[in-house]
Formats: structure tokens, sequence, C-alpha cells
């Protein structure tokens, strides 16, 4: 059997770049990734999939169109599909975050361009 | 707009008993829910749904039929659906678990008793 358990900093760890999610597991066709941010990433919406933020380490904002949200380690957030969102950290943070599979990073923006992110397993 | 932050440990706060999961937000079908666990669970399979199991204080014990896995915070645990485990923790232990909405939190397991607990949100 492969059951196994995931010490998420010891996988953070593993990750060099910023914006590149990297999953660790699977619950119910949805995938369970860790990602480090650092700076703006771009504004978008996921039409299909709702989009968990767990901060892990750090201080993340999430923009959305009318406020923005200040997250700490140990607070988590759930976007609604379909709202416009943005993430941005001044320093870098350590984020576990949900999306249904095949989901991708950038969602509908068309300005996206390297921060659009292949669809990746951690290795272990 | 209703899209507000949960802080894990506030809302844990506001949990007395062990063994009854409050569900703090959805994700794609899935219920996100923080649960008190102190003592031993009952053994237990679910054959619609994923188990993840985050610790976020304290030490967690998952028994499988063929070994123990132990958490500690900031570990992660994922049981395929239709594997028997059970959860058991010295002390109280706190955890943040995803399972598909609907899933009794005893599985199939038909001594479950007073453990068996209702499908709840956290009042906020």
């Amino acid at each position: 059997m492969s059951i196994a358990k995931v010490n998420l900093e010891d996988a953070l760890a593993s990750i060099g770049e910023h914006w590149r999610p990297h999953i660790v597991g699977e619950v119910n066709g949805s995938k369970l990734q860790v990602v480090k941010f650092k700076g703006e990433f771009v504004w978008h919406r996921h039409d299909d999939s709702e989009d968990v933020f767990l901060v892990l380490e750090g201080r993340l904002y999430i923009d959305l169109p009318d406020k923005t949200i200040e997250l700490e380690p140990g607070e988590l957030l759930v976007v609604p599909r379909g709202v416009e969102h943005r993430p941005r950290a001044d320093e870098e943070v350590h984020v576990l975050n949900v999306e249904l599979m095949g989901t991708v990073n950038t969602g509908d923006a068309d300005d996206a361009g390297v921060l659009t992110a292949p669809e990746q397993y951690l290795s272990r």
C-alpha cells in the first residue's frame, strides 16, 4: 500500500520557483497543491472551480473586486467559482491550495504569460 | 459579497466536543471542516470519498490495515476511498478534514453509536 503522509514544509522546501503549484494529493477530483507566492499575480477567475487558499507561512493578500482579504498562517479563504481575484504577497508566502483537477492556475487571464504553470506533481 | 476568511484556530476554539466536525467552507462538492479529536475513534471506511487529515495542533495517529501513520502539525494524509482507517490521539489534536459533502464521519461502521455526528456548519 502506498499511503504516505506529506509534510507540507518539506514539500515546499523542494520547490524553487514562485507561482508554480505542485500537487501533493487528490481529494474527490480536486488537487491539493503546495505553492510559494511572492509579488503580484494576474487577475483571473475560475468558472469551474472554487479556489482555496490556506496560508502556512507568511502573509497573503487576495484582491477581490470590492475588497482585499489579508491571510496569515492558519487562515483560509474560499474564492467561489467565477469570482475575479488576484493573489499578492510582499514577502514569500507558503500556501496550500485546492482546485479542481485540470484547473489552470491563471484561469481565464489572457495576459498571464509565464505565470501559467503546467499541472505537475511533487516528485517524492 | 459574503466572501470571508476563516481563522482555523478561532473556529476550533468555538467547538467543545471531540469528534464533531464543523464545516467552514466548501470546495467542488467537498466539505472543509475543523474537528478536535481525542481518544480512539471507530474503525470505518468511506466508499465514496477520500478522507483528508491535516494536523493543525497536536499529534494524530491514523491506524490503517497494515500500518499506523503518525501526523504532526503541518502534516497531511489522504486516506483513499474504501480503505479502513481509525483516527486516534493520546492528547487533543486539532484537524482540518476534507470529505465529500454528505459523507458520514463514521462511514460504514455499524457500532459507532454516539460518535456518528450530524453534518453541521460552524456558526459564524
